[in-house]
């Protein structure tokens, strides 16, 4: 039995440390201290090249209703112990803060701020929670289903995994997420009302086993539906499956679009060479072979590789749960604080392991594309204040291993950037999702193959500006010479 | 920009085969005829020896609203194509049929009907990518964190995985469904609201960032909360984090409770150790040493070798995500339908993997308690007319390798069903958190050690009755000899 408390916000939606953090800033009087945030990843997924941004329709989703209820208010009096002043202040806050992000299905990589944050310090701090768990999930579907569309290439893409998604709203947003990486369409109803992607599906193996005779079966399909694709593998897909699929298609003759039939289990390379071989031989050509079970870029590649004969290709479990890695470890870390002066100050959080070591300041991130190719020569992280498109040769270098470097001249400096919200407003108009699919392609094509392979890709270069370094520099030594002095 | 259609269904949170075999069911006049579904799945995940099943409550949840929206009709009707006269018979479709179900929390296994969904045809059919979406995901999660309490013992247990779940909803029910596997508390405050679970936290590193200076932060926090736990990783944690801490306790005395403070990087076993030391000889004995970090059950059960000092855990991604085995592989079977005469008649999917053979017909799964110490001796999977309870000598064999096999004699056969809808009524009342947690351990303290350890457990008998098998070698004798009859 759920409690007294209705389901009415998603504000809530947080770690209970941000409220008391809040609260902390709050009596301090310095929540209204701007502050900057950046929501990152440190590591690409899967191995790959490049990951695809998504996340950022259902955020701004959230901070429409940026508001606690008063079952949110009445919760955390009764049962969060939080005072009467401090709820009314929370009763009361509203977004006032400026974010910048970066386009959904644009290619990003590891250390790029994909959202900037900059807005009183207790309100950035709120909604740090809820904006990593919705671009953590579904920046990892989109960089996946990327990953699988890759091998798939020109053939059609299903997304087929809402009953193995992990709870309702990874379903739906997850297969959003695989629609703006190249996928084709879902099974999943819901998504395609909510989002309008093509939906997709024919009939189960629960409908061979109704009717107990799988001729049958397929035979009140077609006299029910105009396109048909009969699932083959309920009894014995080569002795009864496709036989019975053949037949039923020259029995209805024009009656029906004969799609073609479905593989569901079994050892696809086999049974697909098999059953093309059986349909080209009753004269159905063009009958496609579509198969799941199990399927990833790995599985796809290997059947490929085999010489397997399928042309559409179902994709469930492996794609919605990102089952090779179900999760993307991105963070949110302040790296600019207004101070009591009204100054801004940049601040750093050290780590042993220097990728866990953050980049203070104010930041953009350029794509790089160079002026005679068209390419992109990497991107460019640079402070707020400078203007690489000013300059005329780019010095580009890795962030880490810095004797890694290069100059660019003929280029343009694209900044992936967007305002969304500018003082608590939203600015932002949200794209097609049809669009927002042509973008991220587009954004792909920028990119050499030497990047995209899926198996041990180039590293694509992502470098600080010269003052940007210098800057976290500077801020390291700072943290070293305090902890230091409180050594002595 | 999402599309006309508001987000106001779950009914329709379905694959579109589902929806296109209940038009060849309503077209044909077959969509009444009784179905029996069961819900099951067919390997223990992480390799572990039970699972805990949840789910229920939000499955009930979806039930209660199971009716298509006018949204959802002029959806189907637009883009989905369908008739007006299916259309007019989806948009009076109600649920009538009978569910019967495990109770949340109970200790489940492999091949056992944790779900059977009695109903019309077309219902049952609707609704089976919901309860898998749900019941996959909920029973993962609960068997993860009885897992990882399993090692944890008496020690906290908290849930902090909600900014890498995947979406939302696996936020909220993930957590829910860790605490009824014994989790003490979590750090989402939305599932605080909700669900009535604790609620965990005290503050980031940010805070210590925004105050640019540690001692301060932690001073700005004990003057503004009560109990106090310090985050002692943001810049050094032994020389600058403990220390900080220390002294801010000292300073502050009995006007906070010193809780103790959180590691939540670097060598746990080491830092705990130094930390813990340190903190003894400052005369703080009862501080805890809170630690995160990517844990789970096999890096908890290192650190407790290593010797390592930590009295509560938080736990994350690892927990969340089920990192190690993102997915349930649980599926929903059709295993008895009504012929044209009114007969139920079973049916039954034929695999070339002995494991993915369906078991037909109406059935019921038995708990068998040792009637000498209380003990479970098995679970047994009997047809609906059987009763166990009668027999003087139950007869209990392994389903696939039946030469194992032995007789039970003083026995309480305990039926795991419930009826959850009867008629198409909820007839279930939903118990509280709290007492789906207690059931929970309760059900868990019924086997013996050997099934619950994390490593190479024992394998818990799951047996058919005898008719139950015969029935089944029946059924796959019949479909047999019909693929042999088109061969020929």
């Amino acid at each position: 039995m759920a409690t007294k408390y209705s389901d009415d916000s998603f504000l809530i939606h947080t770690d209970l440390y941000q409220i008391n953090m809040m609260e902390t800033y709050w009596r301090d009087g310095v929540h209204n201290r701007r502050a900057v945030f950046e929501l990152f990843f440190r590591k690409l997924p899967f191995g790959n090249g490049y990951a695809v941004y998504a996340g950022l329709e259902r955020a701004i989703q959230i901070l429409k209703n940026f508001k606690f209820t008063e079952d949110d208010i009445e919760y955390l009096r009764t049962e969060g112990g939080f005072q009467e002043d401090f709820l009314s202040y929370l009763s009361k806050l509203r977004f006032t803060g400026n974010i910048r992000s970066m386009k959904e299905g644009e290619v990003v990589f590891a250390g790029e701020p994909l959202v900037r944050v900059e807005a009183p310090l207790a309100e950035a701090q709120l909604i740090e929670t809820v904006l990593l768990n919705i671009i953590n999930y579904q920046t990892l579907i989109a960089t996946k289903a990327a990953r699988i569309k890759n091998v798939i290439l020109n053939e059609s893409a299903l997304e087929f995994g809402s009953r193995r998604a992990q709870e309702l709203d990874a379903a739906v947003w997850g297969t959003r997420a695989a629609y703006i990486a190249g996928f084709d369409a879902t099974s999943n109803v819901r998504a395609g009302k909510l989002f309008g992607i093509p939906i997709s599906g024919t009939h189960a193996h629960s409908m061979v086993q109704a009717y107990r005779d799988e001729y049958v079966a397929f035979r009140k399909y077609a006299e029910t539906h105009k396109d048909c694709v009969f699932l083959v593998d309920t009894y014995n897909t080569l002795m009864s499956g496709v036989p019975n699929a053949i037949r039923v298609a020259r029995e209805f003759g024009d009656k029906i679009n004969f799609i073609g039939i479905r593989l569901d289990s079994g050892d696809l390379a086999y049974l697909s060479k098999e059953a093309r071989r059986m349909l080209d031989e009753a004269g159905f050509r063009d009958a496609k072979v579509v198969a799941s079970s199990d399927l990833d870029e790995y599985t796809i590649m290997n059947l490929k590789a085999q010489g397997a004969k399928i042309d559409v290709w179902g994709i469930g479990t492996k794609l919605i749960t990102a089952f090779e890695q179900p999760a993307l470890g991105a963070v949110y870390k302040v790296v600019s604080i207004e101070d009591e002066h009204g100054q801004m100050n940049d601040t750093i959080k050290i780590s042993s392991n220097p990728e866990k070591v953050t980049t203070p300041g104010l930041k953009k991130v350029y794509r790089i594309i160079n002026g005679t190719n068209g390419m992109s020569e990497g991107d460019y992280i640079a402070l707020e204040e400078e203007n690489p498109q000013e300059e005329d040769r780019l010095k580009m270098f890795h962030p880490t291993h810095t004797y890694i470097s290069k100059f660019v001249t003929d280029f343009e400096a694209r900044d992936l950037h967007h305002d969304i919200y500018v003082d608590g407003q939203l600015v932002y108009e949200l794209p097609e999702l049809k669009d927002i699919r042509e973008y991220s392609k587009a954004s792909l094509g920028l990119l050499w193959d030497e990047y995209k392979r899926s198996l041990n890709p180039e590293e694509y270069p992502v470098d600080l500006s010269v003052k940007c370094w210098d800057n976290k520099m500077r801020n390291i030594e700072e943290v070293r010479q305090k902890v230091k002095a409180l050594k002595e």
